[in-house]
């Protein structure tokens, strides 16, 4: 029997329904929709960072990176990101964000995969990605 | 040799092509973009229950839970559900119907990872939802 | 311990970013999100088959399919294809081709769970795919 756990980083902000930031189960890992909110403070809705693209880019993957670290796991484990932005003009921009803070992580493995597509996002959000990692 | 087995519930409407409603392979369990069409009745085209985003939505969770039941899975086991909407208008009455319908569920895990994102869907769709579940 | 291995078919066009077109580790295989770009040549950018959504459908399926091999897989270990095209009318012509396809391809078990929603996608791209498989 294997049991599956609720991964909820102390910096977020609460979510908006009864979903959990990342669940784990066995080897498997799923971080939820992650945005740029800032770290959540007491009394304070969730605020994102910004406004440009690189400080909500950047604030994204800390906080998915703080998922996969309360699983135990680590950028390598991951095996799919999928990355939602509201701009086709905001591609080129969020390669060079991505490519810069993958390189300063130092992975040893293999990249993930990932797909990248264009949708509607709450106002104020730019961009939002999600990931599922398989431990080792 | 684990085999990948088709899950078909007969309330289903027939898919519009050669894909399965949910599929299982060994522990894991993947349900198919489901929409709020109502049981399947011969001869007639598939029909969203409706109007309201309301009957939409259960009728979406009913369809999804069928095929977790179809595989010997359950809400429990569900670790991503992907939740798509047209209206970025529907989300906070979206959250309402979700957290009472999953209150009333009684999980006793975590409750699953979720993204939520705005796209175009068929006329008439106001949601679509899919998961991938783990099974104990 | 078990690896995750990067799959990138020599035929592929470079990723625009550091991510890879398959990854593989343990028994599950994510593919990224393709679309219908036809074999890399050198010196030249990615150029999408065309222009009709035939052409960039089936160059699609062939992506993903070499992305599958690579890692050891067919189609009949995939789970779920996710398919994003840009208009709601397509999903008809989609299916059609879909269809033929699979069955050409004579799939022993179930096929595969499947979401299709509509999204933005760059510019003369009309149809994206990824896929999830879990090998035997």
């Amino acid at each position: 029997m294997t049991e599956k756990i609720a991964l909820t980083p102390a910096t977020h902000t609460t979510p908006p329904a009864k979903f959990s930031h990342g669940v784990k189960k066995g080897n498997i890992l799923q971080v939820a929709g992650q945005v740029g909110f800032l770290p959540a403070e007491e009394g304070k809705a969730p605020t994102p960072a910004g406004p440009t693209l690189r400080e909500q880019t950047l604030q994204t993957f800390a906080n998915v990176q703080a998922i996969l670290e309360e699983g135990g796991a680590t950028w390598d484990d991951v095996m799919m990101m999928r990355v939602y932005l509201t701009d086709v003009d905001h591609f080129a921009e969020m390669n060079e964000i991505y490519n810069a803070y993958f390189e300063e992580q130092g992975l040893k493995e293999a990249p993930a995969a990932r797909t990248t597509v264009y949708v509607g996002l709450p106002k104020g959000l730019l961009i939002e990605i999600d990931a599922l990692a398989v431990l080792s």
